[in-house]
């Protein structure tokens, strides 16, 4: 009972499902609400270019410009393919329905274990960079990084499960805080650069030709950088929560997330080229940069603020896409039942559990650090954007609507660019922890398709000619027993209750207590035929399932055995200790045989 | 079904109780069977006086002469002692009955909670001090230490849970071989010291005055010591076990125990003196011994493995010991009814499997390094000692046979000089680990108690006027359906077997599924009415359980409500996840509501 109320004190009182709120948002609000996964990889997409290309000296950081602008056209391509999916589909077009509905189930699952896979991902990489940005501006709290990453978990997941649905303006500040605060970094940034108010970077600024450097050390870079893209498609997802008209007002804000996060990134990216910024173990990049700009005055503490905060909300972003892409999966019979619906306050309680306990996970095996995380972060958004965006060609050719030829080669860029992505993704980040996505998603395919299949199979065994009417089974019913006391009279009254000749068993280990037990029971008159059992070697558990399987196998297929086992339910848990074992034993013996039922009578004990 | 086959190849199949062997034993192998334990501390207990010596420097190493023999007048008082307990309790005098009988239930426990203590500690440094015999000889297995110890455990363990009852012979060919192997080298030892056959000592052989070491040292050298004479009381806890005429048999092996003991002990710390052996981390001082006498030749690895053996066989004593003792203290109601009874083998299992876990436990908790385990030693034995001469003392002083008064002033001073040296012990030791065995104690004792209190309440609980006829209870049947299925038809089947009017329960989560399942309902023509219940929350929990309250709430007190959930006994494990949610929900909801009885009707999916 106490474990209730602590329920209760976390996660609030239950909310009648009329309650639920249905509020559909503006453009404004709904960049803010879907915007904050996408714009907050700006934290580190830079970073981890950085990281790469360090392995190969300070002079190769220069080429993190020509990367950034390689991964600027990325985004440019994505967004437009993805305007074509809302488009396409105003009722929601996540990767998973796009790839079912035009390539098949397979495909579909694939794509639905790649982005799975990805929540997860997105959920620890965003907090172990939101923890990077405050123990960048405290680094005393730099040993407690790990617990304030579970801290910042269990935290997002307390509100999620909540359900508190927050009006979109909610989303608002932190989102609009944060695009306000960086575009104002990169202006100032940029002018001080332009009128040279700041130190030289310590490198020159152009790159000193692709010799220095080997190309696949620059794909992995790339691939790095890409974890910019993570999110990108969230707007697709959500086409249904906006304003009508729907798609209308989908497309416009896809383009504003797609040119803002251009901006942001390309202006980060130059900056820190700029400023010769090069990457520390104990100090993010940004704020690095914000520290160079603004010193350690209170604009700095606030870009690390916003940049955190932004993270968090990011985070929180999975919190609402896992849970219902399981249900969506729950409800096609691929995941365990339990995902599909929702619990007392109207949230999938059990997506956001497994959600934050993998995230944990994660985050307590790699440290809560970002870099170590990201190698396996993007390939599997990049399997769903693959997918999907294939998806939608198959879907013009298929429709051949008003301008399907062009739709179909935009959609059919946006593949091509994000296969040949994937690909490299997967080959370069490989052995740095990739091949551990590449691994996971067929084995969740596979998990998926044997759930699904004992979903099918369980529907035929239990499938019904409703019968005319229902014909009781016949029952024979026992009460082991090992004395005569009051927990034993309760059984054996019960057992007249639902049986018209019970018998008692009794199994013998000494017979001198056979001697007092007949005793008592004749000078009873219990009405009810006491059977003794012989047992030569002292064991309860051999002669009684023995005398068991003898009355199932003299009866036909309609009878049942009932197994009746008086039981004490202590009055404090330690004593459970003391009794009940030969239940235990008996209910583990019975469990496997068809047409037993093992029945607890309780007594509970008062002290 | 698999464990069951592993418990049969491990443990063997059961034993029929009329096969049960009772065996006597002749004065030869009675010393072979109780002298194990105690003689094996030989192998340590001089190493355990070197090591504390040594932190005062090489030269207080000397010290270890006259701490010998203060040793040994104790193992002379205590022999004499234990000899007037087995005249006076032929039939087995161990330290629980004697102190309980003479003192009172409570020093009784002491005594017990410290024997008990003591048997794992006789395990884990046994087995400590076997290994590092083997690593002494093969120091390539140091590494591997801990494992070594896990392995010697389990392996015994295995051993005592088949019950082979080995005949005495089995005991006495390592007994014998360890009491000649080290009497013949301690022979040769001397003979070699006395004619200067070997190099002379590295320091000067007489002590130099007693203000170069602390007496705090000596007393703590003398109290490790001192673990040499754990296991002295086997002889007097097994009288039974000797042939007739018993109690003058075992005082006779007795006698011969204290001495050859004494003998033993001597001989060890006088040559690892006159040969200036000092201890090493990796090689026992009897391995350097004999290393030093032998060479490395085959003399000195029979030296290693006769040391071992008989460690193996002091660590199998406890095995006897601890489920014995334990059986007692259950038959008395002091521990869990479990540990009364005999497993199919005819060995108390239970006892066998927590003193294993025990020892593994501290095994591991410290390293399987004998040296780290040795203050946590000897403490319980000479608590039991001292209560159980001091209840010899009360038991003369009663009795007043012939002679009383000497025997009373043998037990006096055996009680008194135990007595010193417990406090010696736990003093000098306490902040080396002692603290633990020393809290530990009145721990288990409580425990004792609290467990005798439960079931002395729960007799009184259960406790009947044996009725004159039984009357059923008044049973109320209801059927938790979700939906209507083969499952859910055996349900109601076995519903309508136990109930003349049983009701199947739906909770309305949605109004579309309860029109189906009400109109499948309509046409199957089940004769069962159907109670749909709404569910404002989504809950299928809290209706239920307030419809079950509000029918127990109207009915008396010989009413119950019986509630049958229709389960899914899946064909592979995982797919255990995929159903019966519910049903565990509801079960945990039940289970502290009195007059409600939970019936899982199962259903056994085929694939």
């Amino acid at each position: 009972m106490r474990l209730h109320t602590l329920k209760r004190v976390l996660v609030g009182t239950p909310l009648p499902t009329a309650q639920f709120r249905h509020e559909r948002l503006g453009k404004a609000t709904g960049l803010a609400v879907f915007a904050s996964d996408a714009l907050s990889s700006v934290a580190y997409a830079t970073e981890e270019i950085l990281l790469v290309l360090i392995a190969a000296g300070m002079l190769a950081l220069s080429y993190s410009l020509p990367i950034a602008i390689a991964i600027a056209c990325l985004v440019a391509i994505v967004t437009t393919s993805y305007r074509q999916t809302i488009y396409a589909y105003p009722q929601g077009g996540g990767a998973y329905i796009v790839s079912k509905d035009n390539l098949g189930v397979a495909p579909g699952l694939v794509a639905a274990a790649a982005l799975l896979i990805d929540y997860v991902l997105t959920v620890a990489v965003s907090v172990a960079a939101g923890v990077a940005a405050v123990t960048s501006a405290l680094p005393a709290l730099v040993p407690y990084r790990v617990w304030l990453c579970v801290l910042a978990v269990v935290g997002v997941a307390v509100g999620n499960l909540r359900g508190v649905r927050e009006s979109g303006k909610v989303f608002a500040i932190p989102t609009y805080l944060f695009i306000v605060s960086f575009l104002g970094m990169i202006a100032y940034g940029v002018i001080a650069s332009l009128f040279t108010l700041l130190p030289e970077a310590p490198y020159p600024p152009h790159p000193p030709g692709l010799e220095g450097v080997g190309l696949f050390l620059l794909l992995r870079a790339f691939a790095s950088g890409c974890a910019a893209l993570t999110g990108i498609e969230a707007v697709s997802n959500g086409v249904q929560a906006f304003r009508l008209p729907e798609s209308h007002n989908a497309r416009v804000v896809m383009t504003w997330l797609g040119t803002l996060l251009i901006v942001l990134f390309l202006g980060i990216t130059y900056l820190t080229y700029d400023l010769g910024i090069a990457p520390r173990e104990t100090e993010t990049v940004v704020s690095q940069l914000a520290r160079r700009l603004f010193g350690d005055g209170p604009l700095y503490f606030e870009i690390q603020a916003v940049t955190m905060l932004i993270l968090l909300f990011a985070a929180n972003t999975s919190y609402a896409d896992f849970p219902r892409l399981a249900s969506i999966l729950a409800k096609d019979r691929f995941l365990a039942r339990q995902f599909a619906s929702q619990g007392d306050r109207g949230v999938f309680s059990n997506g956001i559990l497994i959600l934050s306990a993998l995230a944990v996970t994660l985050l307590i095996a790699f440290h809560g650090d970002t870099n170590a995380l990201i190698p396996l972060y993007a390939v599997g958004v990049f399997v769903s954007f693959t997918l999907s965006q294939t998806g939608m060609v198959v879907h013009w050719l298929r429709l051949r609507g008003p301008g399907w030829r062009w739709r179909a080669a935009v959609n059919g860029a946006g593949a091509l660019t994000t296969g040949i992505v994937m690909l490299t993704i997967a080959v370069t980040k490989f052995t740095h922890g990739a091949w551990i996505v590449v691994l996971l998603i067929p084995a969740l395919v596979a998990a998926f398709m044997a759930v699904h299949r004992h979903y099918e199979v369980l529907a035929e065994q239990l499938s019904l000619d409703i019968p005319g009417a229902l014909t009781p089974l016949e029952n024979v019913v026992l009460v082991l027993v090992g004395d005569l006391h009051q927990g034993v009279v309760r059984a054996l009254r019960y057992a007249l209750a639902i049986s018209p000749a019970p018998r008692a068993v009794f199994v013998e280990t000494d017979p001198e207590r056979t001697r007092r037990l007949e005793e008592k029971w004749a000078s009873g008159g219990m009405g009810i035929p006491l059977i003794v059992l012989g047992s030569p070697y002292r064991s309860i558990l051999r002669p009684f399932t023995e005398y068991v399987d003898r009355l199932l196998a003299t009866g036909g297929d309609n009878r049942v055995v009932t197994v009746i086992l008086p039981e004490f339910v202590p009055a404090r848990w330690w004593q459970q200790f003391l009794h009940n074992q030969t239940a235990l034993l008996i209910k583990g013996a019975m469990l496997f045989r068809r047409n037993v039922i093992v029945t607890d009578v309780p007594f509970h004990l008062k002290r």
